[in-house]
């Protein structure tokens, strides 16, 4: 490649107007600041759960009787130092966003941060045999809402809404236990990979399927019973946003519907309001939308659709 | 990171609890069985057959008539072995998804596993010239039916509607040749890139074309005929799923719907039913919702939408 | 393995079949050509690119005002040569799509190709801090409009709307600079990450916010004002494709609706045609599919769904 040198030699003066610009348009920078949690090593982590919850089918497959609690064990060692870091650096955050690293004199407090993560990511690795409770009932609800499933490994070898929601099951634990940040960025990885985006805030009991999956929106303050299925493009959302006096947005308040146990919400259905309460053994249409409760045993479709039928010209 | 040991030393114990619930949890572990296919395995033999079909756009670039064929005898010498290899797995999961690896003495079927998988894998490559044909066509008809497209190469190079084609029609064969597994382990890995989920049962013909293609849904035993463009959005799918006289789930019986040539369904439309045929020359326009056949030649709408307007608060 | 050599030796045999396609179907091979653009150089110059724009976020953490800039000196001068070399590469392919590398004698008409990539990599390096600008009011319209974003770090971190607005303004930028293809590269490696599907050519104000985001789709000639809100499944799409006396697609021409300021559009709801213009502080609601324009300061709905409730049986 022939380089213009006299042309190169602006790339200086470019930089640093770049750089002033971190100044000028200060709030998109994390200079000078604390770690924040890295994706990779939540990624990395994510992975290491799939790889307990599910033993021998992923990444290291010749497990039997003989060898596995020498590999688990192995991971979970390595999972506690991991996960310890990086919770210990997304509590620093959340409590002191500003914090300047350059300031030195904040070792004591970053042991109070390590000590509080250790505690909480030992309290996360005990809920894993609970994990994998939810997580089987969530394959068998799979295999039963299925025809087209030749078995239960074929769920949790390909089936994107399972990957969605062992992360989200995974998410949601460290959501309950205070952790901020990492949830939100284990959802987001999940949603990137599958085209389901569940908030870690949605509460969502046993046996739960999500099918096909591609355009799922399920919203923060969402619960959902047991025995619950859900199809592509599905949205579980809010109908409106409330703001306090000064306009500003009031965050955290139950604005996600509620939906009991085994229900069935068609594709492309929306189901909209924290007031809204799908009853048991309901099911919502292919395509219906709406923002008010719904009995028990209650089916609710679209009117027959009235369909324009032309010769093609 | 300073750690707290004694809190450290009851991971131990948290370990052979997590052990001990593969015993009690036993249906999503895969411990002391024949291995099953790897998907990491799976995903760089598409990658390499994506590179035999389409020579020198991807990753090996200064492919020209001299040496293109030492390339390609290389790439196939080389996936003849994995895709055997992976086959074989396949085979042998299906056949005895119990099998012991401790057994020892399984030497003898699994050596005509081998010879089957590497008749299949044989047969499979011996396909590629015609793959390359059929996928010609759709690089032409995504040209014809998109005027965004600034020529083939860009198609070729970015179209996430040919890289989820390619992925199917490789998959559709593999299930032709009676290959388990391996076909939806590739379906699902192009589904998590492109959005797009075709089950590998689907039969597709020639210049199929779809665009943009985020949240499409065909079905395993659907049957498309040649020169349909589908849009983003567009289900064909089941309307009901018959079981049997246990209540048990129907599988591999015809519930998708059969798609005519010429024909093109517009974004978020749904189309349900085995039963269901879309005659030749008809379009189903965006949003429209059937479950029963529309002759050839026909223009499906949604009656003109009654909107309501009024000014905003 | 038992590999059985006597059906092994067929290889070459089916390597020269293959190899005799790339004649017979001529048009899906890039065989003897100057070489394209690499995708994955593509993605790590787009990478870095990110890394420029929300310094410390990402891959590297420990940024401060004491060594930032020299780390983003470091970038620059390596993106400065890569991009040089990949817009070079799109520009030879552009005008000679058919130039074959074998030709030896295309020294000089390569060097003029250098000399223009480099120029226009510079103007484009020159963009980076109105970059930052557009995408600081990006990142304060998601936090005005989501209830469930915790904070600003936490949308530049994790939310996929961001992410796809980040590389839809350096892939418009690249498209203003007459850079072919790599523009389009861009759009659809976001497009796979994320579901959202924005052309490059595309003309979007500050201020812009996709919420969730799966589905959406915005079309090559949309001309969108600032403060807009797009919710998931939204497509922005053409009504009709108009064809030229010979049947030809007519390319380049408006087709994609106009969206003024203060919009807000709601999940999965369609917007279609080249002189549709929705009016400044109108808000299309959930669902609503029109081709036709809208005044400013109006609401559009659906008419109240006609619903069908009945008893599960």
């Amino acid at each position: 490649m022939a380089v213009d040198w006299q042309l190169k030699s602006q790339l200086p003066a470019l930089t640093e107007r770049i750089v002033a610009s971190y100044h000028n348009i200060g709030t998109i920078n994390h200079l000078g600041h604390g770690q924040l949690p890295s994706t990779e090593a939540v990624v990395s982590i994510a992975r290491d759960l799939q790889d307990i919850i599910f033993p021998g089918y992923r990444r290291r497959q010749n497990l039997h009787v003989g060898n596995v609690v020498y590999h688990i064990g192995d991971l979970i060692d390595g999972l506690h130092d991991r996960l310890t870091a990086q919770i210990a650096r997304a509590l620093r955050h959340e409590q002191h966003p500003e914090l300047r690293i350059v300031d030195g004199d904040t070792a004591d407090e970053t042991r109070d941060f390590d000590a509080q993560a250790q505690e909480i990511a030992i309290r996360f690795l005990e809920s894993i045999p609970g994990l994998r409770e939810l997580l089987a009932s969530d394959v068998h609800a799979a295999y039963e809402g299925d025809p087209a499933a030749s078995g239960l490994d074929e769920i949790i070898f390909c089936y994107p809404g399972l990957e969605a929601v062992t992360i989200h099951r995974i998410a949601h634990k460290l959501f309950q236990l205070g952790v901020p940040f990492i949830p939100r960025i284990l959802s987001e990885w999940s949603h990137m990979q599958t085209g389901i985006d569940i908030h870690p805030g949605a509460t969502i009991g046993p046996s739960f399927f999500i099918d096909h999956g591609t355009g799922v929106v399920v919203g923060e303050t969402c619960i959902i019973g047991s025995h619950v299925t859900l199809y592509q493009g599905v949205t579980l959302g809010a109908w409106t946003f409330p703001r306090d006096e000064h306009g500003n947005l009031i965050r955290k308040q139950k604005r996600h519907p509620t939906i009991e146990d085994n229900v069935a919400i068609y594709s492309s259905a929306t189901v909209l309001g924290g007031d809204t309460v799908i009853g048991r053994n309901s099911r919502i249409g292919a395509g219906v939308s709406i923002n008010r409760s719904v009995p028990p045993n209650t089916v609710v479709t679209n009117e027959k659709p009235s369909l324009r039928f032309r010769e093609a010209g």
